[in-house]
């Protein structure tokens, strides 16, 4: 008998189907009735179980055994989804004996975090973990669809790297047979060079980043989805594949993750065709109109500043995203492109989501003559970064791009109060198990 | 004016286009007339330059200079496509004026290996290396296309882990804030614990592997894509799967790649509803009956066995695709399932394309009784697996998976001779540059 998932019990109705799962909960009732909810891959349906002999061969099991059912699918308007399972059999492939480390089968889990991520193994099976894991690999698979759309080309580009050359600081070193490796803190260059091979590129791959940061918005290894393009404009022609991009996940999540979005209770995010921007030094000046606080003439953004202008964004333009163009080229690595017409600010940007930085992004220089000047000003030396600028010896059209963490983006979307919720067994200074 | 891409030039006859990319060739003939070949990320396409002006504006432009160009569509039945570029004016957006370490227009490209991999960042521009990688992407896409059309669910698991247990040899060590961590070799362990949670999951992500061998098939990093469910009836449930995701690759890319397959002279593999299947011993006994090599009794197939049961199985039913089914349990890790009938072999297979293996894969163990049991009798602790055994005390479903190198896969289906030639910036023991 072939077998049928939950969701599939009403083309079912009256018949005697075999099922398969993990009997998410069980409640023996005195009156000598038990209930078992099955969860599979597609839900959870309830199964009624009356014969007492059929009672007995579920003694002893607890919660998460694994189990095969043949039952009769029976229209019942209680039940979720409208069916449940009557006379039923079991044959169970795997008998629990011992207590979960914390139940799984409530709506909110009661475990202190770590002791949630010790046991991650276990937790993530709870149907609200589920949701916010189906919720991830949607938004990556929406991020390809978008970009395969636009003619761009996935690549996958090293993870171990030669030289720590790109930011210099803050990279994992590994002993590579006898010579020193590092881990690669994101494909920047890698991307950058592959425009020269195909005009438009993407990957989505895990970054690594040895901050020594233990805070609520840090992991030490996570999925960058990333994105670079050749003959733009300027950064702008990055801002409205960006756009693009971010209204299409939206939509894809909308179309295809209504479940998860109910369950998580997730509002969507307010994205209008063109999200609002600003260039720096206004939103300084706005801020100081606005909060009184002058941080005109400052290099960056502090946390509070993104969150007023997040909130202008909303209010003003009914949008839970907002553009910040123009970053101080102090703050911004060397192959930022500066801004013609007053080169103290870059052709480069930070895409707020609900108050916080998302996304960074912005125009590449393309001439070498113009990485050379960059460098000797940085008191960088060429030598280090040699394979990376022969690409621009040999023809690089104007480009950018952007990098989008994902887990950031299941955080703001889902408003999970810590990262380390939307990566599956995140990684942080103190954790590298399970 | 929208810019036009060397494959709409057909759409556009007659007009004034304006198009960009990089000047592949460039032809100066005596007569006073100049052919470039431009390079978009669509193709290429020839432009007839006869202004002497215009000639001048090119002087000591050399080949991969990035240009604009504005011009007239031309119908022209000699030029590749049917169309060429007239009367066109050129907009230098970065010029080169060094030579090429290699020409990279030629229908092969005459660099030794190193050569070529010290300069990839321009060698991967030639559309013989581009194409690769194309069909590359193509591979990876449809990998994932068949698995999401199965109810799978992707997933990202670390690449940072805290211990070296899987197999304990050949892996990467790293400083992770003064502790020892490691880089996973593969998914395995987390994609069994996420089948607990989806039943259903797969991963595309590098792996790496610290094995001291340098030869024309090994790489120290890949691209893994990796399957893993659940509710199997044993490996064969496993090996209907992986036929399914291998037909669907081959027609993806004949449908989506035809002129990658075309220009890498690919001859499309013979994969039939059903790849023939032979047992382990029986293979064994048929090589000592065929080829009078009497290996019974061994652990393992040498490489001359395999090209031997792949020249059978093409000869006999017409397939470029063998399982060899049933390994001997010495030879696989101690998560692989017995075979229920004869202990000495495993309910494993590899799946041998044209004679080499690409595909390993099996039946798992599911009962944490039965782990206990292979630990022990490998002389194993489970203290060192104890996080991924908590998962066989919370009931696991029958399941078993499969993983296929990224790279071989293309190796053997372009017929490349180096899997270097299958990444893009390979890393063996002598190389993690460029």
């Amino acid at each position: 008998m072939e077998r049928v998932l939950s969701n599939e019990l009403s083309s079912h109705a009256g018949e005697r189907v075999r099922m398969a799962g993990w009997m998410h909960r069980i409640r023996r009732l005195g009156s000598g009735i038990v209930f078992v909810h099955l969860r599979d891959r597609s839900g959870i349906c309830q199964i009624v179980v009356e014969a007492p002999g059929v009672i007995a061969s579920l003694d002893g099991l607890l919660a998460e055994s694994v189990v095969e059912v043949e039952g009769t699918v029976v229209a019942e308007a209680q039940a979720t989804g409208g069916y449940e399972i009557h006379e039923p059999s079991f044959t169970v492939l795997s008998a629990v004996t011992d207590a979960l480390p914390f139940p799984i089968n409530k709506p909110v889990i009661n475990a202190h975090l770590d002791t949630f991520l010790d046991h991650a193994m276990i937790g993530l099976r709870a149907p609200v973990k589920q949701a916010v894991f189906k919720l991830s690999a949607a938004v990556a698979h929406a991020f390809r669809d978008v970009l395969d759309g636009k003619g761009f080309t996935e690549i996958a580009t090293p993870k171990i790297i030669g030289s720590a050359s790109e930011s210099g600081a803050n990279v994992f070193a590994l002993d590579y047979f006898g010579k020193q490796a590092y881990l690669a803190q994101s494909p920047q260059f890698y991307k950058q060079i592959m425009v020269g091979v195909f005009e438009r590129v993407y990957e989505v791959a895990p970054v690594f980043r040895a901050e020594p940061h233990q805070t609520v918005r840090h992991l030490n290894e996570y999925v960058s989805m990333d994105a670079e393009m050749g003959f733009i404009q300027d950064h702008t022609t990055v801002m409205t594949l960006l756009t693009e991009v971010i209204r299409g996940i939206l939509d894809y999540i909308g179309s295809h993750c209504a479940q998860e979005l109910v369950l998580l209770n997730v509002q969507m995010p307010l994205a209008p065709q063109e999200f609002p921007r600003i260039y720096f030094p206004e939103a300084q000046q706005w801020i100081f109109e606005h909060h009184g606080e002058d941080c005109r003439g400052e290099p960056d953004l502090a946390p509070q500043h993104e969150k007023w202008l997040g909130e202008w964004a909303k209010e003003t333009f009914q949008s839970d995203f907002l553009f910040v163009t123009g970053y101080p080229m102090v703050k911004r690595p060397f192959y930022t492109a500066p801004n013609p017409d007053d080169t103290r600010y870059s052709n480069s940007f930070d895409l707020l989501f609900r108050g916080t930085e998302l996304v960074t992004g912005g125009q590449r220089l393309n001439r070498f003559e113009d990485y050379a000047r960059a460098l000797e000003a940085r008191g960088m030396t060429q030598e280090a970064v040699a394979s990376y600028l022969e690409t621009f010896r040999f023809g690089m059209p104007p480009h950018g791009g952007f990098a989008i963490g994902l887990e950031r983006f299941i955080m703001q979307l889902v408003n999970l109060s810590n990262l380390r919720d939307a990566a599956l067994f995140p990684r942080d200074m103190e954790r590298i198990q399970p």
